[in-house]
């Protein structure tokens, strides 16, 4: 009796579900420290102390009733102001409380945003591989998720083929960078690019196309690149942030979404975020934490851990023969997998203790993602894995 | 360029937000302390000290990674357990962690219900009076919200009305007792004839009609009337609770949904729920204040100070001549208005600066909610106005 888009959804996760049984089982054979578990992007680094003495001081110090009772569906204005001016300073802005709906995690904020923008059989153009939960997302409120392939020899969104796939019905472009699951970020050139893009389609076809950037990666960036802000270069902009990985809070659930004062229709589009935040039963982002990110905003955590784990796993895949693109944010690899079928060739890597996921599930098959948020130590246990994985194909 | 939906939504919802600027208009005027403010339901009575208390523990003792990270979309399985025992214990039950969905409050608990049951044009069916965003979260998944009136002398449901309205179509009711905005409690002979009569219903039309039961309330009943717990006399029922009230915790977003395991499909129900949880944007709900609950299972409000501000608010406005059924929970009343048009009789109020909800809103008009969840204080100077009030009509 449960709705029958609700038993498909049901009969795809059971396949994840499944592959978390079957990391159980492993673990009880050969021990938990025996078996790699690439497949979560559950983050290992603790939350910066900061966090820890915001909650003592919010707690002991603030009324109970404001730390923990309703505000605006927006979220509390001092908070939102706090990150405007935030924002401000790292982007050269002028944003105020105005500009932001507080959200529960990128999650909530990307269901607000659609919720908002889309009417049914309204298009989103996303990049494939991408981050599989766009496709709900987007069904949630009778959408399409319209899907573009990348160059799978650089990951770089082909714009080419985006301008083939912009009609009158496209709303919005999702794009994720750094990228879940490729850990490529979008340099300032691709995104001049692709807003010069959009103006001329929307100047074409007299539309509004929005520019939704799901940034729960943006602090993970190494070796110094820049990740462009989109409200620097094109008008129709809303990013939907996350604290989840910048500290480590994913089970907090706290965000925000933020939008260009200059898009089209600000002054209906910010109401209108308020309310989904209230009728699609989030209300508001939860209120201690709200005020606690407030405290944090110039905290993250250590992302030098991160790096050397990239270091340490991309060097040494490569080494042995993996082709893969080196990411420069996030904390994914998606190399290529040593046979066409990736569903099979996680199958195979199971038989070494190797939990991974294939690259179907981000609709680009013949690759599989690592997410090496896990310590240091368990990947350098790893490696030996993978070396024997490796020795069978090549 | 927002979808039509929302600009409907904003529309409707700019009506409350003109209400929230009109008050701070008079209280700018007159004083906030000459204001009364009857309108929000945002409970005014302190958490309970056991939440600071649980608070400091967990930050002090527990791994940050486990307490502010991802679990399962459920929610932490030691927590739903003992969540289970708690009920079996008050409702003699036998429940596990395994009937329990960890949900961002009630809000999001009946979304993820809607959306694991409702097929487009599905049927819910409702009370009027009821609380309006049951007309949105249906909505949200395309669903209808049928509306059976209410017999306006003592709010009870009418059965016989209930019945002509179910169909093939009706997949659920959905009840709220103690009941916003009416503050009546359903007797246990209502919940017993409401249940034979969905048996009886279920068999003549071989579907499955699940009763869901709103309980953000649950504790707020007064003089001793017990809540009869839905799941000891219906198959089909699911429990939607909420801590906002219980706990005033309303911003933290925190509550859960519980299904009977007796309940038709209950095997594909409790997996949908926790996919439904993940792919409306919900994730989970907040980790930290998951596991503070779990250790203030035993806590509650103190409700004499609801009870008190029923009592005087009650009693003085039945002596000036208004008729009301004595709510025997939550901290609403619902007068009749002393004119037809309850949303005219709202506007004098505004003139001796009470601040109240029209029934309309609720669906009932000729109505009016006042929200007793304000300090006894300003309750006791309002009562001036409302003489004034009623001195205009009677």
């Amino acid at each position: 009796m449960i709705s029958n888009k609700m038993k498909e959804h049901v009969s795809k996760s059971s396949i994840i579900r499944a592959m978390f049984e079957e990391g159980k089982r492993l673990a009880s054979i050969y021990g938990e420290e025996n078996v790699f578990d690439f497949s979560l992007g559950n983050p290992n680094v603790e939350p910066p102390e900061a966090i820890k003495k915001a909650v003592n001081e919010i707690i002991s110090e603030e009324s109970p009733n404001m730390v923990h009772g309703y505000m605006s569906n927006s979220g509390y204005e001092d908070v939102r102001a706090k990150i405007a001016e935030n924002i401000n300073k790292k982007y050269n802005l002028k944003l105020t409380e105005n500009n932001l709906v507080m959200t529960c995690g990128a999650a909530g904020g990307l269901n607000i945003i659609f919720k908002t923008l889309l009417n049914p059989r309204d298009e989103v153009i996303t990049f494939s591989p991408f981050f599989g939960e766009y496709e709900n997302y987007v069904d949630n409120f009778g959408g399409k998720l319209v899907i573009v392939p990348s160059d799978t020899e650089t990951f770089e969104p082909d714009l080419n083929a985006l301008e083939q796939s912009i009609n009158a019905k496209t709303k919005a472009i999702i794009i994720n960078s750094p990228n879940n699951p490729t850990g490529i970020i979008y340099s300032e050139k691709l995104i001049k690019d692709l807003s010069q893009l959009l103006d001329k389609k929307q100047e074409q076809l007299g539309t509004s196309i929005y520019l939704i950037s799901d940034e729960p990666y943006r602090e993970i960036a190494y070796d110094g690149v820049k990740v462009p802000y989109i409200l620097n270069y094109y008008r129709n902009s809303i990013v939907g942030y996350s604290y989840s990985k910048s500290l480590s809070l994913p089970g907090e659930r706290i965000g925000y979404v933020v939008c260009s004062s200059d898009m089209d229709d600000f002054k209906d589009v910010m109401p209108a975020l308020n309310v989904a935040n209230r009728i699609l039963g989030f209300v508001n982002a939860p209120s201690l934490f709200q005020r606690v990110i407030a405290k944090c905003l110039d905290s993250s955590v250590d992302m030098n851990i991160y790096k050397k784990n990239r270091d340490l796993l991309y060097n040494h895949l490569v080494k042995i023969g993996f082709s893969c693109v080196k990411p420069e944010g996030a904390f994914y690899l998606f190399p290529k997998s040593l046979i066409a079928d990736d569903v099979e060739f996680a199958k195979e890597a199971k038989k070494f203790n190797l939990l991974i996921v294939p690259g179907s599930s981000f609709k680009c098959p013949g690759h599989f993602r690592l997410s090496y948020c896990i310590s240091y130590d368990k990947i350098e246990k790893s490696l030996d894995s993978f070396d024997k994985l490796a020795k069978k194909y090549l």
